[in-house]
């Protein structure tokens, strides 16, 4: 793993960790908190579903596991933040971690719909948010405060948002918030809570920091230093984006045939078509992409170019359904907290006889 | 109107009539044909409602009035080829339309939601997509055939979809689909088929030319003329789109104050911010946004800018509200038929003392 930070722990896997496998190892996930992570007892462990319901819920892990449909959804999260670095370059982001192509990752979760628990609880008509509460402290706001994070009510009632305990077909890690998280498609992965403690249907969306205030995209001409909560975008739905994962930048390749590969991604949209270029954009090839691990999750994808000798760069580019393309330039999207980053992919490499 | 063809008559507003305006005069909606405009007796109309179905229906226009409750709903209908005169500055795209900023305009609709009327019908579990057929043959087709188009049955099923017989509080005119059209809030405006005859639930989307060949984006390199149904990618969820309305291109106006002003258009999305540059993009102010006339329409924006003495290109961009922006040039988005174009707004604009 590529660790920015330990305290917190903040790592990505490198590349080839992420190459050619639809769903990413347990051991290689991307790991982004925002506080020290909590090692909760399971057995003591219960969630609390409140605010504006019809009764109360406290619902301990084996009530979870009983009273609802088990669910399994390959999904993929990824970072406001992933690809970071390509803004970086352009210009500093002090604070912030240089994320790479892997502050994003795909696995096969195991919970059961938020929206049966919701019905369960009796989600009242006033309900427009749903709350998410953990016990993480984070240093990040001031004062400090636990992580907390909201999603409009639509989606939480969606089929796809899970309360999950499984991962890979495996309990979940401590690191990716046992003993139950939030997992939501489509979303940066800030809205799925690890560590999930409470989950509070209400009118607002969480006044937490890191909804109010952090996951925000501002204009990069502002300071975010003086906004005030609820200034700028709030990040939820993702946009389309693609990285290269093979080669890597750098690389020395023989002249000749070289497979590229890398992954796209675009939530609740879906990826159309990935374009490779060997000339920056003034040819393309269209990449195969491999059949998707199911709605939610990224789509790999491959294709055979011939490099020539010499200093190339490899440039790649996604299409969604809605034939929303990615745009060139990195330096026309940086913002002062360096988040979406989806523009075009770039990997040099140089070809050698 | 700047018309574009008088059989079928294709037409847009210029600039003026959209700007300032949250929704279009009935005279100025554009108006976007692929054959004779029919003319409908509303007294002996009758919607067919078939395929998956329990019970196949047949309603006269009294029945769907009085069967279902009412809607209104303003909506933005955009066309695919809208702005694609931005593309043929690229590249020639011969026998297309060289459609400006105006193939896009804002109604208030009046009619029934899809949904309500799916259900009366029985819609049947095997039902994926909702086929729309209409009586106006288009030549367009080889051979000839009458329009047609489908939409997944996921929207189909969603509240704003509508049988619309009103447009801004009067029927509907000859041209916009008398008696009654579809209208598909957030689908390109050729998902919206006029003079409906016949809604049919079906496994497969329509095979129809419209549908199925035509509509698609093809990649720059590819030739449409010797592609099968079905290949590239079928255009329906609208990207994030902006133009500017006033000032108009090539206009010389007094050096200092001037206002701006254009619309942004984002579909399910939403629009989040317009940028607008007097640098091609090196500094942005944001544009002040209009209040929407709803989720479903367009969002009109104005700032004032300082214009310089001289020729200066004023340019906007949109982003949504998954922070999607727009690419910068047309000339990489550049597609055989001339989809899509999405491209930064500029308008170039002469400042005189």
């Amino acid at each position: 793993m590529i660790v920015h930070q330990t305290e917190p722990y903040n790592a990505e896997p490198p590349p080839d960790a992420l190459a050619d496998r639809a769903v990413t190892a347990l051991d290689t996930f991307y790991s982004r908190n925002h506080g020290p992570i909590p090692q909760l007892d399971p057995h003591t462990w219960r969630l609390r579903v409140d605010g504006e319901v019809d009764h109360a819920l406290s619902l301990s892990l084996a009530e979870l596991q009983s009273r609802f449909e088990p669910r399994v959804l390959t999904a993929t999260l990824q970072c406001a933040g992933n690809r970071r670095a390509g803004l970086m370059e352009v210009r500093d982001i002090p604070g912030e971690a240089p994320w790479g192509s892997g502050a994003i990752s795909t696995a096969e979760w195991t919970g059961v719909r938020l929206a049966d628990v919701l019905a369960a609880a009796g989600l009242g008509a006033a309900a427009e948010h749903v709350a998410f509460a953990a016990p993480d402290i984070s240093t990040l706001a001031e004062p400090s405060q636990p992580y907390g994070a909201s999603i409009p009510v639509t989606k939480a009632l969606a089929g796809e948002v899970l309360l999950a305990w499984g991962m890979n077909g495996e309990p979940l890690p401590a690191a990716h918030g046992a003993p139950v998280r939030v997992v939501v498609p489509g979303y940066i992965g800030a809205r799925s809570v690890k560590w999930v403690q409470r989950v509070s249907a209400q009118r607002h969306p969480s006044n937490n920091y890191f909804q109010a205030t952090a996951y925000r995209l501002h204009a990069a001409d502002s300071d975010p230093a003086t906004a005030g909560p609820y200034d700028g975008l709030s990040l939820g739905v993702v946009a389309v984006n693609a990285d290269i994962l093979r080669p890597v930048e750098g690389q020395t390749l023989p002249v000749g045939a070289t497979e590229v590969t890398g992954y796209a991604f675009a939530g609740d949209r879906g990826v159309a078509r990935v374009d490779v270029s060997l000339d920056s954009g003034r040819s393309w090839v269209q990449a195969d992409l491999d059949e998707p691990s199911g709605p939610w999750a990224w789509r790999l994808w491959r294709t055979t170019l011939e490099v020539p000798a010499g200093p190339t760069v490899i440039t790649a580019r996604a299409w969604d359904t809605a034939a929303a393309c990615q745009p060139e330039s990195a330096r026309l999207l940086w913002n002062p907290k360096g988040y979406v980053n989806n523009s075009w992919a770039r990997v040099r490499v140089v070809g050698s006889d």
